[in-house]
């Protein structure tokens, strides 16, 4: 329900929701089959280090823990209480977690607004501003993070630890994303799910991610907005770069969305273009481009100016990024433009058959000592702004050396503030270097375009 | 060099570059580190089933095979010769090889047309085209096939058995495209790098994929195309889908495209498009579409119709995907528009709160049961054309068991000639899932947008 802005008291009571001291599960079932059941499962083998108090009339145990049969029963303080019973009880749960003070309620139930019971909803809306308990959800699967082993909801795994702050309103998108995240080490401070967002906003969360030392950028799918000049002044007052994806504008996705989060799409998708950029944020258009863009935002500084040097072994990622950087507006200069002697300290580097030009071919002979040259020599020269590498498999190429090389020369030229992106197209090995090279902290990407249209982002960040 | 169309006799040689009976590889080193020796260690160790002659003038052995000091004192038939020494030698190699009557040369060696020595290279392409010795490359880095395990050239793994022919110009994007076989199950049933092509070109290779049985889809990736009148004429002699992408369109990219395969791109990026529609080829732009739509019109028939129907456990992918399919100008249809009878029909598979719109939601607590009845239905029902799944992995989803089902609904409605595409998008077991699919013949994609993609392609396939 509609914001005009971010409220402080939902901002600061958000906390509890992403690292609470205690948690009441309601509708904790005994069943492993149960939802409920498996909300309690994943706290405790995630390793959550507070209290978990499962709430069930019918049960005096869950998974060894003692069970209440309500959360007045509890007595004792109660942070976050997860609500995971069918829709025409949760009202009462909610009375009894303001009766009990509980910090803030996160309700799984779905049933609501998105099946054509938004009376339903906006009661249970009303009833939570009027006492201040802020309401997450309904209709949601959970959230966590994976520096406090905190996994809370219906979440078969938890992301590993890095900068992305990821607030989705669909669960399954969520879940897809931290999926990604274990297998390609897409780093994520915290995430959450919004669901139907009956009252917590995304503006509240953008304003706690913007306090959270841990997030370095702050990503967000969007299926409606409701409150967009909240959205807006809270993007704006952020000292985060935002990313933000917004889908359903298709004339079925509208339909869809309202379907699935209870969205209202009374807008064409071009307000939403308005939108976002009065909100300085980044809008992605697809999926991989959400994630690849949040990536390299979270991890490296924008983009100063246009002269990016590419540095490759391999001519074809070459080609696939000087197509893709002009497609995007921002073609590739020379190498004799940006900087004319760089060309020749380069050259020390390569092979007679080598490419000087920009994308620089060092050949597929390169090895680590002409990677590190090339590297070392481009990210020195004041002229250029920023470094795309590209390692491809040959039957010569130690992928993993190279990679490890550019963890080297990233170490050691860091503090220019010039951002450094890589490219690894191929098989197991340069799914491992891209695990290395995102684990120090560079966005490394499977595709010549996706690194290229992160870089892209990059600079629009820094103009 | 140019060609007005495939040449006959070099069609019927490509045989015995893709599946020769013996092989001689002309600098072949003892040396490890060596690219000579590693071509000859690469055709033993993936089970090259013919014989390989190790040629070098200073060895008598090489990885434990006979060498011999020149081509003519092998004193056997020899089909393929394999060219991996410097430059200068190259030409008096292939007058051994004419003389010796060797069915087709390859030349790896690098340092021809795209250094600027297009004199040389020249000279090479007049002697073999005089002496009807089919030369392939230079500057290449090899061939082969996962079905023959037969693997020539500087590669360092074979792809898994399918459907794409794999024809490249770079050998890094090979490479690559060989890496995410193996990772991926990209099947292929041949691969070769095309290099300079000095004389064997693509309209050859089309004609060849064209005969050979295992071979479903022709996919090119093109820096340069000499020859666009015998392209175009052999695509469209083809009885299969030409998939092909076109790089070097940028104004950098034309120069990167002549200092990598000493391609010549004297007309502009739109010519391309105009040469590509007239072969009636699909034209790819970026690198990842042009691996997921080959895959697709691999292994599916073409889309007849517009009426597609989407089955999901999630809103999310389905929203991406509505998305996605208004944007490529293929909107989804309602379901009650498609067929007033099949909501009704689907709704026996769904919970109260699932959504029988189009995409059909039916929730994330979907099991075997569920995806197994939705998708008979759609695939029963005459008006529906094609049928595009979702998998997101909750909590409660087996995903695996859910792909097995797909995989018996699919082998049990084949024969009604509907496409049928999968999304999986999340983790590991989503990655497991996509390598199953795949091999029963089902594309299965990552993203939604990669799969609305390829069925937006099967589409223009059925036009």
């Amino acid at each position: 329900m509609k914001i005009s802005e971010a409220r402080p008291y939902v901002v600061e009571r958000l906390k509890y929701a992403l690292n609470p001291r205690s948690i009441a599960v309601v509708g904790a079932s005994r069943y492993p089959t149960k939802v409920g059941n498996k909300v309690v499962a994943e706290l405790m083998e995630w390793g959550y280090k507070g209290t978990i108090y499962p709430v069930n009339p019918r049960a005096k145990e869950v998974l060894g823990l003692q069970a209440y049969p309500t959360l007045r029963d509890i007595g004792k303080e109660v942070d976050l209480v997860f609500v995971a019973v069918p829709a025409h009880l949760v009202r009462s749960i909610l009375e009894d977690a303001v009766a009990i003070k509980a910090k803030v309620a996160v309700v799984a139930t779905s049933a609501f607004k998105e099946i054509g019971r938004g009376d339903l909803q906006n009661a249970l809306t009303e009833y939570c501003r009027r006492n201040e308990l802020p309401l997450i959800g309904p209709n949601l699967v959970g959230m966590g993070s994976p520096y406090d082993h905190f996994n809370c909801g219906f979440i078969p795994y938890l992301p590993v630890p890095g900068p992305i702050a990821m607030i989705s309103q669909s669960g399954a998108n969520l879940l897809a994303a931290l999926g990604t995240s274990q297998e390609e080490h897409l780093g994520m401070s915290f995430f959450v799910g919004l669901g139907n967002k009956a009252d917590v906003d995304f503006a509240e969360f953008i304003e706690y991610a913007d306090q959270d030392p841990r997030t370095k950028v702050i990503s967000i799918y969007i299926e409606g907005l409701d409150s967009p000049e909240a959205f807006v002044k809270s993007c704006r007052k952020a000292r985060k770069p935002v990313v933000a994806i917004k889908v359903g504008g298709s004339k079925i996705g509208v339909k869809a969305a309202f379907a699935h989060t209870a969205s209202e799409n009374p807008e064409g998708d071009d307000y939403y273009d308005r939108v976002i950029s009065e909100a300085r944020a980044y809008r992605a258009r697809m999926w991989q481009e959400f994630l690849d863009v949040s990536l390299a935002l979270g991890y490296q500084p924008p983009l100063k100016g246009d002269n990016v040097v590419m540095i490759t072994n391999g001519g074809g990622a070459a080609l696939l990024s000087c197509d893709h950087f002009e497609r995007l507006g921002m073609p590739l200069r020379e190498l004799k433009d940006i900087s004319p002697l760089l060309a020749a300290k380069i050259r020390a580097y390569m092979p007679m058959f080598g490419s000087p030009l920009n994308p620089v071919d060092i050949s597929g002979t390169a090895g680590v000592i002409q990677y590190k040259g090339a590297f070392q020599q481009a990210f020195r020269d004041p002229n250029v702004d920023g470094v795309l590498g590209a390692i491809c498999p040959t039957a010569v190429t130690d992928v993993i050396g190279v990679a490890k090389a550019a963890v080297e020369v990233y170490r050691s030229t860091r503090e220019l503030g010039k951002p450094f992106l890589m490219i690894c197209q191929g098989g197991g090995e340069c799914r491992e270097a891209i695990r290395l090279l995102r684990d120090a902290g560079i966005p490394a990407y499977l595709t010549a375009e996706q690194a290229v249209t992160a870089m892209v982002a990059l600079r629009k960040a820094g103009k």
